[in-house]
């Protein structure tokens, strides 16, 4: 990504206008070279990557402006579940045409966000395509070298911890798309809007991210549904997990629903989109981490406990019996 | 980028067939995880991201082998340029459909490249796509802090540089699309055989970038065209420069060519897709710097020179002439 000098073409000046901006670290060199620079600083790097594609992993009558915003925040969702602070990204653009009436919202959330969570955008490739726009985002974050939260440090007896609530995403998509709980949601408007609010605006918990790396034995964020991302979890430390229907944290508006029979407490926790942070807190260390979640104003709760075994976690309902998951999570293919 | 659990989709097992042996560096974590780490080591991490898109960047019936290839070395030859060494790279991946025939063989092809260039898989995202076939790669050097080379160094006097031949992929994209060159090279198949490679398979010049760094005073590697790409690199440097036609280093087939006029100077130096050097050597350091190219295997020329002042960059003929330029690259927009 680089912007224009005395030659400048559509492309370079359009980078100028939306992108340079939010490039405000040093090592961005303003977007005016052909990489950027992190700096090291004894901490290890964090890297990952999620991207999202029109139709897809948002809708193409999204408002721009929560595109760029998502785009990020699945991003730093990934940051904060391995206890990284922010530290920027690089993104990449492929759109069908530079059109200002899109680029400029999406180049404002994107900034909002980038700037909020202190995260500068340090560089990236923008491309045309006659396909649907897809964003790609590369996130940095740093931490403490080797300690770096992963999947795999779950245990036998730790308590399986949520944050937030499970399933909104996956009934705003629903109540876009017109599907049932759209006609179920018909006589409360603000509920519709929030549930809207939380699949096309994720919220991702990186005000936990130290809490995280001081307690949990294993994180990852809840991106691909609550069961399937609970079955990596529990396969990549080798152990499995018994969790507990009724204490999976629900929204008001869900669990109005659920309690009707809108929505089957199948379909929540294989829905995906949540965005929240999934983790494995030893017994003796929940007070502090529940206790430091709340000084953080993010709600935590625990929803079951890792056992020994390789078999998929059990999810038990209030009389201890066993659901069925059919499809446990989202695949691509 | 995470690979199968208890619960493997399909994407997970995809993963784990084509990308996990790409895989090799510790801080990939064998994608099992949900981002990668890069270890500080004092020096500075360098980021640089591009993407290619079937039908843009690509032609749909390009090999897959030489697509995976490609879409790494065009990454590479950044990282040359700003006088990097390679460290690692995350993927993003588009696809239609999980097709083993063609997965198989772009992830050989990346994997070969990966490990000849010493740059191995970190981690990334892969999704599905109505739309065309998209890679974006984001890849990482080292170099020692404060050491990398920028656009903006060059000085008056400097000599300006360029490795290899410049408009051999330009031609080779023309004989692919049937354009006029492949008439012109109806006769002579190796050399189409040449051009076409060069344009499916840059060369990316990482052997060059210590003596970039050691000699040159700027730099970037030639994508868009030679013409827009020197324009730039002297307008972050606040200078210009007056380059020589005939000391442009080309091919034999692409000189001949230009000799019984089935292509023009003007297209070769505005084609793209060469993923050359292009940098700028003080008078003083030219020696220097032209062995320890030839060294390393990889011509250099000398092409001209910078000069004072803000004007885009003057190429003149034999005569002394300025050759108008109407289009000096490649622009998306």
């Amino acid at each position: 990504m680089a912007a224009p000098g005395a030659d400048a073409s559509g492309e370079d000046a359009l980078i100028a206008r939306y992108f340079r901006p939010l490039a405000t670290d040093l090592g961005a060199f303003n977007l005016l070279d052909d990489a950027a620079i992190l700096k090291a600083t004894g901490e290890d790097l964090v890297v990952t990557t999620d991207a999202m594609v029109e139709g897809v992993h948002f809708l193409a009558d999204d408002p721009p402006e929560t595109i760029g915003r998502k785009a990020l925040r699945v991003n730093l969702s990934d940051l904060a579940s391995k206890g990284a602070t922010p530290a920027g990204f690089v993104l990449t653009l492929a759109l069908g045409a530079a059109e200002e009436a899109w680029l400029a919202p999406f180049a404002r959330g994107l900034g909002e966000d980038a700037e909020r969570f202190g995260c500068p955008l340090l560089g990236g490739d923008t491309v045309s395509t006659p396909g649907p726009l897809m964003i790609s985002i590369t996130a940095f974050g740093r931490v403490a070298a080797g300690r770096i939260v992963h999947r795999s440090g779950a245990k036998p007896g730790d308590r399986v911890v949520v944050t937030g609530t499970i399933g909104d995403a996956m009934v705003g998509l629903d109540i876009l798309k017109g599907r049932s709980a759209a006609t179920a949601m018909a006589d409360d408007a603000s509920a519709r809007e929030m549930l809207i609010a939380r699949y096309r605006l994720p919220q991702p918990r990186n005000v936990l991210a130290q809490a995280v790396r001081d307690h949990a034995g294993a994180a990852m964020d809840v991106s691909d549904g609550l069961a399937g991302d609970l079955g990596k979890l529990c396969a990549a430390s080798g152990v499995s997990a018994v969790v507990d229907l009724p204490s999976i944290p629900l929204s008001r508006p869900v669990a109005t629903l659920l309690a009707r029979g809108a929505v089957r407490i199948e379909a929540l926790v294989s829905g995906g989109d949540d965005y929240e942070i999934l983790c494995t807190i030893p017994e003796n260390q929940f007070e502090a981490f529940a206790g430091e979640a709340g000084s953080a104003g993010v709600a935590v709760a625990s929803i079951g406990t890792i056992v020994a075994g390789t078999h998929a976690p059990k999810f038990l309902d209030a009389d201890g019996t066993e659901m069925s998951l059919s499809r446990r999570s989202y695949s691509h293919f």
